[in-house]
Parts: C-alpha cells; sequence; structure tokens
C-alpha cells in the first residue's frame, strides 16, 4: 500500500497538470496513473468507482481519501499540509487569488475543454476551421479577462499574486500550455506570458510539465 | 457609505444566485445592485472598475474589498465570519463539498451560461432547436454526474453534506431554477430534487430566490 499520493490523470489534461504543479510546489512525493482519455479509460467502471462523474483528475490521499476536481484538490493538499501553502496567508489575498484560479477553471477551460472541442467538431462536419475558431473566441474572453484583473493591479510581485509561486499560477501555466498546444497567440498578453516565463524557470513548473512525464 | 455588503448582481444569474443564498443562510446584511445584462450594463465602464471581467457577481465587503467569482466570495465570507460555516469544519468534508460545488460552478454553468448559449444560437441562424438540445446534452451530463456523487455515499443526510445547509446547497438551487427555466427534466435525479425540495423551504434560500427580489 502506497503511502504517497496518487493522482488518476491523464498526460494532457490541463486540470491534472495543476495538481501536478501543486505538489511539486509543495514538495510532496507522489505517483500518477495515466489514463488514456482517448481509449475512454476516464469512461471505464473501475475509475468510475473512484470518480463517478469519469473525468480527472481525482487525487487519493495517504489515508485513502479520494479527493476530485483540480481546485478542491489544490484547497485540500493546502489544508492537509500548511507548511508551503499555495494560497496567501491574507483573506483578501486569498480571494484574489481564488478568483484568478477560478477565471481560468471556471471560465476559460470549461468551454474549451476536449468534450466540448469534440462535440463542436460533430456539430460541423466538414468545417475544418469550426473547432478553431470556438477555440479563439472563447480564449481570446478568458486571457482577456485573466489579463485585465492581472493588469488591474500593479505591484503583485512576479507571479500571480506576489513572489512566491502558487495556487493561481498551477493554473495559469496549464491554461497558457494548452493555448501553445491548439495554436492560441499569446502576444497580447504581457503580464500572463511573464508569469508563465517565471514559472518555466522553477524546477516544480518543469518537473510536473507534461514532456516531462515518465510511464511507469 | 453603506457598512453592509453590496452585491454587483442580476436577478436570474445563478452565479449571483448562489452569493444571495449564501448571505442569507449566514445572516449578513447586505443590498444589491441589479445589473441588466440584456441591456450590456455588466460590459459598461464604471462596471469594469470594479470587475475587469465584465462579470456578476461582484461583492464589494463593508472594508472596501471587492470579491469576485462566486466560489471565491463564498470562501471569503466563511473566512470573514467563522461563525455560521458555509463549509464542513473537517478536511475531508470540505474536500466532498468543495468537489460538488465545482461539478456545477466548473462542469455544468459555464458551458450552458448566457454568453454560449447565444453564441450558439448565433452559429445556428434559423434552427430553433439547436440552443435547446445544447442545453439540454450538457444539462444531462452534468445532473447525471452530480446525482452520481451524491449518491456514491450514503447517509450524508438531507442536504448535499449533512443536515445543514452549505456551500454546495448554495450552488445545487440555483442550477436546479436554471433547469426549470429552461425547461429540463430533473426527473431522473431523486437526490437532486430531494436537495432542491428540503431546501426550498427554508427562509434564506426563500429570501435569495429571483421571484423575491425587489429593485430599489
Amino acid at each position: 500500500m502506497a503511502k504517497t499520493y496518487v493522482i488518476h490523470g491523464a498526460l494532457r489534461s490541463s486540470a491534472t497538470y495543476r495538481v501536478r504543479i501543486a505538489l511539486h510546489l509543495k514538495g510532496l512525493p507522489y505517483s500518477e496513473i495515466f489514463l488514456d482519455l482517448g481509449r475512454g479509460e476516464h469512461d471505464a467502471g473501475s475509475y468510475r468507482e473512484i470518480n463517478p462523474q469519469g473525468l480527472v483528475p481525482a487525487l487519493v490521499a495517504p489515508d485513502g481519501t479520494i479527493v476530485t476536481q483540480s481546485l478542491a484538490i489544490l484547497d485540500y493538499l493546502d489544508e492537509s499540509h500548511p507548511e508551503k501553502l499555495l494560497l496567501p496567508e491574507d483573506r483578501a489575498g486569498r480571494a484574489r487569488v481564488r478568483s484568478l484560479a477560478q477565471i481560468i477553471a471556471c471560465d476559460i477551460h470549461p468551454v474549451n475543454n476536449m468534450r466540448v472541442r469534440n462535440h463542436i467538431r460533430d456539430l460541423f462536419p466538414g468545417d475544418d476551421g469550426a473547432q478553431g475558431r470556438w477555440m479563439a473566441k472563447w480564449s481570446k474572453a478568458g486571457f482577456d479577462a485573466l489579463e485585465a484583473r492581472l493588469t488591474q493591479e500593479t505591484d503583485t510581485g512576479v507571479f500571480c499574486h506576489g513572489d512566491r509561486p502558487g495556487y493561481a499560477d498551477a493554473c495559469l501555466v496549464p491554461q497558457v500550455y494548452n493555448a501553445g498546444m491548439t495554436g492560441f497567440d499569446l502576444a497580447p498578453y504581457s503580464r500572463v506570458r511573464a508569469i508563465a516565463d517565471a514559472c518555466a524557470t522553477l524546477p516544480a513548473f518543469r518537473a510536473a510539465h507534461p514532456d516531462n512525464q515518465t510511464f511507469k
């Protein structure tokens, strides 16, 4: 019986990528079981016993507690291991960071994730550009909002909130990665790019990157 | 200068409705400024100074702190007023409740909210059923998931988590209201309906209902 955290995730799932970043930032050992979403492994009965919703990620804690939904997992990790907090310590700061994370997790990601993209493709057979236009529209709305919020206050540090990376950065970096994978141009979003660049230099973010995972 | 909370919201916005429920459950006095989304008041410069994202709700605290994103607001209220907690006190319970809330706030609501519905309408001019089919597809996926999670464990009480209504119920009730407004049949979701019915008997939920708001 493993005494470390186990992620049930997927290599390119950005919600899973958030959790990998969080575990590395907190220095918590873990292993990951990579589900093949293309083959429907998230829909299989064995995974549905862990998460009846059939979505990744799910985190199994050393004591057996199962937590699903990536932001709930980040909060759970902070409450379980308060030594290296992902959230700021002050209430207003925590609210700002949660709000930034939810712009990504509630307003950008759900409208552009795989199940919705696939459905748009199916709704417009023969129209190769339909999926790309859909992605571009909602990515623009989302990154516009994120950049606006990030630049609303100045002097907020190197990362999303201050000079220590955390909860919101763990959401921003996978969304920037997604933008790159789908060819969405982030040139207009200088603050977003600066934060992603700062994160990219850190070992925790490098270790969590989809390109640096090894299947055991 | 008001010394109570001020919601910048909209009458039928379910994210705003969540915040109204939370304030009533905690017994906190507030006033609400109702924006007319149909007239684009959320897009106006005056509101963008409060929330650069141009989405409702935004909550202004008595000390002037502005919090956006409905779940961030619920956490902020709990951290500011720990007397009547919306979240359970134990870590595993908090994780379960946050996960339930995020099924609604991240997986159901964003794919079916007004901006996406309107876009689907525009993508299928002349096809009166397109919007309804879109709504039904994602509502079904979402409520299937929610019902599965709610029935994964038994003996979890009258509400989403235990016998005290809170954080997840504040998300469930507006989504059930939305389902009613858009004609989505909740008959197959007996646990969801039982929770919504239990909430509907409580003064806090009645006071927060869109039909019971008065414009000042």
